[in-house]
């Protein structure tokens, strides 16, 4: 007989996995290469190493080895939050009146408020191993900057964040969050770079772009000494980092006898998506589950749902390197949501490959729906989701829904990947009625596709 | 020998605690009896049930009954949040470089942000019990109405909280958090009572007050049918119920075979000290142990430090009966300072009579060493505190230099009671050099002592 689950189930400190799990070393087909621009043909270690640490282009570039170590020092700051809860959300599924049990690996416990904590951990870590003194990154919605600022100041980094302007303006709580923890903030453009100066001189007024901070962000890192820049998602190094929340996920089910039919994720880059599903996507790839895997992004930034699967810069900028992924151009503008962390033009090519090959689905949500979700989820469940999150707990609601009106007993499990302290205008507007759902015309997505680099890879695209 | 302390200690669900702890049950000399100022004699039952519920009151005047039940229902929303971890600060050991164990109990893990949950969800429990439908409350910086806002959403009953104006317009994003569990919030004065109006017609523009929002909230409660009103510190019952604070850390320790030499709290009201305190103050007062216990409280609001052993009023508008206790004046106004929640011109009277009798000892702190304390602790320890849990930091820190500086090996315990994700305005303030710090000068003192009531157990005094 099972036994019945706690509410919250925490793996005790010695259950911390030892290792990340490369779902790439177990993918029958690979995700295609990222390409050089300036070469055209695939990115080496030496295009990646003056703009990356050494340490994580190797874990960028490495598909073949299956488990890598993480190191001590990783571990040990990684315990200062994980291992994070797994927890059985008994008052929702009482609530809905459904059969399933719904289970959700909960990530917002720590400042930062999201889980983007567990690859700036060990991005920090390598530089600091590496000698490299300083790091400089972007932020929008300021969860990056703020997990990034918590990791080099317990390493000893300096940090330099360029902040999107407009968000440097209508955000100073999370400013003061970075400051607190001794990262620089600068809004950006800036005239810190000359890709910031060149944009202030013919737009002065501007409000910033997370393309341009991503420039700037590059730009700093290459042209100043002992300085490397990282990258909160999207990478296969971050999918690397983040597989410790399925990891433990996985572990907390099997010491509750459970596995999951249906796992769900939020998706913008997919850094908390690919995390949570890797090892279970594993097991499907070796054919030992038939669980469904359900990626849920929001209806104003559909790439999954509504993009391309082609080469594409990850900038607006057009200075990174390029990858295969869904895609809704570089140069795509959502129309405003209040999901900033999921309104990323392309998906992890990772995730990317898995979608393109039929091994995950993907549903495209509205905000009024994921507002209404998170709020019945918050006074359910008492935890105030991130509205990136909410999307996640929509889906899983509407697959509960699904199994009460089959009868079907499922096994569900979502990632709560984030708390939306922060995100309190998102909550207000919506009380208000205020909230919009804009999503792109089929016109605004066939001037995306059609600024798709012009490259051989992606003739007849 | 001893086994290494993981960093966060989670008790699983089965050791949450079944009953709390009545403190005065073990305390040889009695806390005074509250007086009806009505009648001039101890508040009886009677007295109280028309503004609590009747569960609440005997509770209150309860001081004999050792271990009270929690009752199953409370348990159950307990777990969606308990037990909270007992966390050992290896890093900011490390950093001090003493040889001190620091323990700190984490209470800021829910999303009300702080301890006040654990007194809110028993006061709705049974306010519902007894077929209540409606709870009134006032707050002020909005953590108080937002835990009781999760816990009438748990239960089903209808809440209106009477929030001070002032904080009402500053602090919108509290509001919305409230409005997401369903909570009704009106800016007080408000013209929803005869207090409100009355204050309205002779000043059109104030701002409202704590005192004022409280008069509102009681008149609310006593004139609506099925409606009661409830306080979330100062009360007996609500130490009563916040002893799951101490109990669970005297339980954790238990398991790592610890016991705390010093105890450590910040001081508003006194419910988070009060209650991470009682089990080990239980050994004390019978001789089992020789801890110290520490009450931090703001250098502007210095309630034990610098106030009288009174009987005051719990609020400035003279309604409520009056307790003997540590006060400032029922008057006195504190010059601003961001530790809202410990801006409280009173202390329980379970703990007044402990440090009157010299059992606990109190420190009073500037806003600009806590501050300092709390960007310290947040740097190595990776949580952003609360203002008022920062006043527990410095204490914490300060008992650690102490210990560096003589030498001894102590074991300190502290209160986080709560996180500081709506308080960064206060981190901003500090960080541009703008804090103040204006501790009441004798004058302002003699005034509210002057104020004190006139009553022949006040002669003398």
């Amino acid at each position: 007989m099972k036994k019945q689950a706690p509410y919250r189930l925490y793996l005790p400190e010695n259950e911390l996995p030892r290792q990340w799990y490369n779902l790439r070393a177990d993918m029958p087909r690979q995700p295609d290469p990222m390409i050089n621009p300036a070469t055209g043909k695939p990115a080496t270690l030496e295009d990646l190493t003056p703009v990356f640490s050494t340490e994580l282009v190797c874990q960028e570039l490495d598909a073949t080895t299956r488990y890598i170590d993480i190191p001590q020092d990783v571990r040990e700051m990684y315990k200062l939050y994980r291992p994070s809860p797994l927890i059985r959300a008994y008052n929702l599924e009482k609530y809905l009146g459904t059969p399933a049990k719904i289970y959700y690996k909960f990530e917002g416990n720590n400042t930062s408020g999201s889980h983007k904590l567990n690859s700036a951990i060990p991005q920090a870590y390598y530089a600091k191993a590496q000698g490299i003194t300083a790091l400089t990154t972007e932020t929008g919605a300021g969860q990056w900057g703020t997990a990034l600022a918590e990791a080099c100041a317990y390493y000893g980094l300096d940090l330099l964040v360029y902040m999107v302007k407009v968000s440097y303006q209508q955000k100073p709580y999370r400013k003061a969050v970075m400051k607190t923890f001794g990262a620089q903030v600068i809004p950006s453009p800036s005239d810190t770079t000359q890709a910031g100066r060149a944009i202030l001189a013919e737009n002065p007024d501007t409000t910033g772009s997370l393309g341009c901070a991503i420039s700037e962000a590059v730009e700093k890192a290459v042209t100043s000494p002992g300085t490397r820049y990282v990258l909160g998602s999207v990478l296969n190094q971050v999918l690397l980092h983040q597989s410790v929340i399925g990891l433990e996920a996985y572990r907390a089910l099997e010491v509750l006898d459970e596995y999951p039919d249906t796992v769900i994720g939020c998706a913008g880059g997919g850094s908390n998506l690919g995390g949570l599903i890797a090892p279970f996507m594993r097991d499907k790839l070796l054919g030992k589950n038939n669980t469904r895997f359900i990626a849920a992004e929001p209806a104003t930034c559909p790439s999954l749902t509504r993009g391309k699967y082609a080469y594409d810069f990850c900038d607006t900028g057009k200075i990174t390197p390029m990858a295969r992924m869904y895609t809704l151009g570089s140069g795509f503008i959502p129309s405003p949501s209040h999901a900033g962390g999921l309104r990323f033009h392309g998906m992890a090519p990772i995730l990317s490959k898995l979608y393109h090959d039929g091994c995950m689905e993907a549903v495209a949500l509205t905000q009024a729906r994921i507002f209404e979700a998170a709020t019945l989820f918050a006074r359910q469940e008492t935890i105030l989701p991130a509205p990136e999150s909410a999307h996640a707990i929509c889906a899983a609601i509407d697959e509960a829904i699904r199994c009460r009106e089959s009868g079907q007993a499922k096994t569900i499990l979502f990632g709560l990947s984030g708390t939306g302290y922060f995100d309190m205008t998102a909550y207000m507007e919506y009380q208000e009625g205020k909230l919009q759902d804009v999503p792109p015309t089929d016109a605004q997505l066939a001037a995306g596709f059609a600024a798709l680099p012009q490259i051989p890879q992606n003739e007849g695209i």
